[in-house]
């Protein structure tokens, strides 16, 4: 399932690198690209919509 | 010695431990500030300004 999530706060690569390891860490085999401009989180992955949005609070980003 | 540098291209506290870490890398008694509204890195190190110039290039972010 392909979710897509707007984020806040994601400036820079350390930031995509954070957010795609926090997701692949729930699902390894997760596809995640992160569109810093557009402040958008895409996430190919069986993991629930609910899931990569905490992973993602979780590293002290908002999910808007 | 207290080394201060004007830095672009940091913007968030990922940025902030990167510069910080590539310094403690080479100094690890080094005390790193790091202002991220200034761009400014301070270190009171031993190093050379030089090396602690190059630590933070290294991490592919611009010494002014």
């Amino acid at each position: 399932m392909m979710i897509t999530l707007h984020v806040e706060g994601m400036s820079c690569g350390h930031c995509v690198r954070a957010v795609t390891q926090a997701i692949q860490a729930l699902d390894p085999a997760a596809k995640v690209e992160v569109d810093l401009a557009a402040k958008m989180v895409k996430a190919e992955t069986g993991l629930a919509r609910d899931a990569v949005a905490a992973a993602i609070t979780g590293e002290g980003y908002k999910v808007a």
